[in-house]
């Protein structure tokens, strides 16, 4: 008789019968409870737009950071545990400054990437950087290097894509659909805005403000939208 | 069959099915049945007030100190493990001296939290400063820097936000609602110490006195009021 | 359906459901085992009694040490395990010996008791000073410094409290009550002698000797009473 | 009575009564649901061709690599968990590279592939370089040296063996069969392209196209072929 | 519903619900298989007697060690596991050692019985002199310094008590009954001698002849008695 | 009542109530799953001959291999896991290259054999160069030194013997019996050559051809036989 | 309800409620497994006698060592894992070379036993050279030194006793009741080899052969004997 799956899943990183990983999967499911994120990529740059979930008016809107930036090149959106995020954007600064301090360059997006990726891998190792658990988080990475503007995803297991746009969190179903819908090459920057959020929009349970969502581009630096820019983005819609 | 969900809550730090991690969900029940604190910040300063619970006649009301300062700029409350909350404070004070010392001005009010929930969130990873569970503690971290007044929110999960007012422990629910109600960012912080103590005496079950409530500011330095200023504010009410 | 609580209490360090920390209350339950042990505090200086559990007329009495010199301003009565009482105040002779090697003056009474509780909230942290489970043991920690007298109360979890009169042990529940009714400020020492030792005696189910009694002050230093010194209080009573 | 297998399992590196090591086997159904990856030796080179699954249109196709050069005269196609690969083959690129170094020539292909086998083998040991689990990983590894092309097959347990022509991943079964019928080692390279990916497109479910096919060749150096390339062996079927 | 008291005493050192220490208390069970092993104090000295388990007439009685000299001045009579037993003697002849090589002067016996416990306490901490369980002995320390003849005894839990006359082992509570019937402080060494062969005899359930039994005494020096001595001690019987 | 043997297999280094070693054991069925190996010992020199489990036509016969040199003068074939037999085999190597380094001599085989089981036997103790379980392999070393041809055979207990002639793996136990019935001291190596391969025919299902049975000699060097030297024996059965 | 005995004997080294040491009482059943072996001491000096087993005809018997020298004037018969009394045999070698070196001469037999013991009882510790389990295996240790001939007797425990004749093993009940009926102190050496060989003749089931038993003696200095020595006593039974 075989056990049930929930059986496997206790010692953080090892294979149940069929061959899968449970503590990951589990952390994929807390991605799934996170805020919506979307990213698109375009000839001009990459944008970034989140879903801030304000759960009181008292709270500060913008110390809620969801989109944070790694380098000047590069930023990133995350779903799920955001103490979670911090530390693995914390890795990242730290990585992309020492590349720049040891090569007088900016490190390139996918090394970025891979070196977050490196860190969420080696769960459960008792390596001093890494957790005992799977970082609950997914990130979108946007960026610009010498191959132009580049997005990337990845998800708690270590593994990156790199898409042309992507959504995740708990809106994410909907929004790829959306997304495979209304994206082309072609699409301006300010096209990409508007796609953004206008698919936010329809995930979201509340009416879009300048308050409860963030914009960032990278085209070619990282820029956060003021209010005030998010609001001009709100107005086309 | 799913295994029911305390079945995941023994690995200190691991997912369940559902993506949470329970510990972290435990030792928010820990600060669930402490004393209630309350926060709020002004543009002259930061209110703290706290309820004071004295088991006992013989016990000396100065020794329960549930309030504490971090630096001459930094202050909190606390709700929850007072021993817990001893050894985050012990850390932020190194951390506020260190940065003082090496770089001869004060640590942001942003960035003593971030230090304080950095620590909180590597529970169970064996580190030296680590503990093996998360710390049973929420704190409301006022402060005042080049920033001008904030108030940070922090919890057991290691996550953080900056907030106008906040209420934690036992009566939280309650007081935050009435927080919601009463508060605005025009208020002088003699409205705030007001607006504080009238909510504490809503969620206290016996009538306030200076031994069983302790008030602080921020404005812009450390300063927990004398049992006579408190007996003012008791006054207004 | 919930587990029930005994199968949360393996973890020496970890959150039941209901945010407790079993190891700590099964400490607790320990000292409700131990040998009662009082201590008052009066302008004048602490008084500290304790019951002796002699259960062999062949045991040498002033073997059974249930209060103990820290440094020659501080002593301390203790109910519980004894060995561990011992690891704590030789931990604590250490810390209050150094402390006036480094700094040319005694420690005061609640760095003193802050280093004992620091120690004793880190168990089963794999330290090498710490346990692998909580020290199963309350101190009485009577001492004079700057401040003048001051008597504090320690737990297993690593808490502490300032107070004017306490109980700990078997006996602690009556005792404390009996305490409340007759303690006040202007207690002088000889009095509070009296108070202790008559408390004392109504929680034994023995009668008072000089064999099964100690009794120290510290006043302004400490001082363990002869059987003589002894013998002159009960005759008081 | 006998346990179950599965009661055998969660001791990541035990025996099973029946002297089998189950970790090993649940990682090795993790490749089962893997994509398809084929290689086959000529006299003129080694062919890799893999399944790429591209689940969504908006991914990037060529950042989804299954096929990657290891050094000039390596490289190795891969089915299972892709972040498990990467660690292996950074592995593999870090001991080829510090060969060439220490002794001016390139290593061999199988002590190269030795290296990848004996760091797979020590899942479990807590060494700094293995991971507690096994690597859920096949490897297909074609390369020349001085003896000529070769190919190799590496499964979890840290075994390989030399092959003329293999296939792992989830249609490894009927595309074995297929490689036995077709392969002889008088093959042209040319023939080899055309054998693997016909057999490829027997067990895909969808159309081949160059976006979700990958071909590469040693012959004698590493060369990925571009998507014309791909589309003219297409061509050819 | 509350686990039976088994369930607590896997964990080498946790609490149970009730506050106590399982494997402390199963580490006394294994005392009370042990051999009987009563001391005697008067005041010109210390007498030691053991029963000793001849298991076999081919056995070496003199190799059958249950009693030791520490330091010239100090030895110790055993009940429970020898192999601990003599593990505890070494450390304590190092620790005399030590002491004799840095002050200059022998180290009391209250310190000598002090560091044994110290070492017995700590059982499960993985220190590196400390095992891994409670040591299965107790001891009857005897020995004469500056404050005159002095007999202690040990426990597993790291607990020592000053005496004036005790028994361990199997035969303990009887013996322990004939003691308080038969001390009086003015007894002669020889009438101690005496009392602690008479009373060994009553326990034992052979003969009592030089060959099964030992005995020694400080006085000032250690002395253990041989054959002949033993002889004429149980003459007098 | 006494559990069944099923539970006590978990510790991987600890006795049953019976005083057996599982892990150990279940390493022996291990090498009851492997492929045949026999070793004889002759005046002039030692045989070895394996049968190679060669499952697909597409594997490479000489890729799988089962005979090993491990210096000059010493060789060995194995039945049960391959990489774990190499991980002993490299063990091997580097001692005996070692040993010629330091001592300007060849290791004895005795030696040799000696250093190979100290690895084995430490299973599950941590060592660097220890695994977690037992090595689930089997060896016959045949080498040739000082003492003239000899023959061992180890377990994976590190358990070693001396042996005229043995079988290994599944076929062992009839080739045992055959290898009784026809072996004496007086073959001459061509004999024994003929001898190991006619037994390896019949516990083999297939066919004897070159390609699936490898035979070695040490005599006094190691000699691995080409696939003509194979075929000459073949014919000469 | 209490636990039946099998529940504590998964944690290596802990007590049982009946302050039992399960781990320890399994490893003696492991020697209950093993061959016989015999030690008699007499005035000329001591004989060892082992049973060995040969399990097949083709085994080298020479190869099959039970009576192993440790120094010039020490040797041991063994009874048990062979394995384990290997190591144990290589750490008293590497003792006494260390003594010789350090002090000019030979360590004493029972320093030499110590020293074996006290690895023996570290078992479970994590100690570099102790084992996970207690080594399974009893020795009989006959040597020589300034105080004349002794025989010494080790069982798992790490406990040890001297002896004038003592046998271990399977057969040892039979053996030691047979050795008190024949034992005398004044017994030739040449007698003592017959007794032990007659009692090791009844305990085997079959005949006795030069090539089945190994016969030592310590008389001053180890000598095993050879095949003709070892018959010559065979024709005096």
């Amino acid at each position: 008789m075989f056990l049930t799956r929930t059986e496997y899943d206790r010692g953080v990183n090892t294979f149940s019968p069929e061959g899968r990983l449970f503590q990951v999967e589990y952390a994929i499911e807390a991605i799934k409870l996170g805020s919506t994120a979307i990213g698109l990529k375009t000839k001009e740059g990459v944008v970034l737009a989140v879903e801030k979930r304000i759960t009181s008016p008292l709270l500060e809107p913008s110390s809620v950071e969801k989109i944070m930036e790694i380098d000047e090149h590069i930023g990133c959106a995350m779903s799920g545990l955001i103490a979670d995020a911090r530390t693995l954007v914390e890795h990242a600064r730290v990585e992309t400054q020492n590349h720049r301090f040891s090569y007088g360059e900016p490190m390139t997006v996918e090394s970025t990437t891979q070196a977050l990726c490196d860190l969420a891998l080696r769960f459960g190792e008792g390596d001093e950087e890494s957790m005992s658990r799977p970082f609950g988080v997914s990130l979108l990475i946007a960026g610009h290097d010498e191959n132009g503007p580049s997005l990337y995803y990845t998800d708690p297991s270590g593994t990156f894509w790199q898409c042309n746009a992507k959504a995740i969190g708990s809106g994410s179903e909907g929004a790829d659909s959306s997304l495979q819908e209304q994206y082309n090459k072609d699409l301006t920057l300010q096209e990409a805005e508007t796609i953004a959020l206008s698919i936010l929009k329809q995930v979201m349970e509340e009416k879009v403000t300048p308050n409860n969502v963030d914009i960032a581009k990278v085209a070619p630096t990282y820029h956060l939208y003021s209010p005030s820019e998010v609001e001009a983005v709100i107005n086309r819609l």
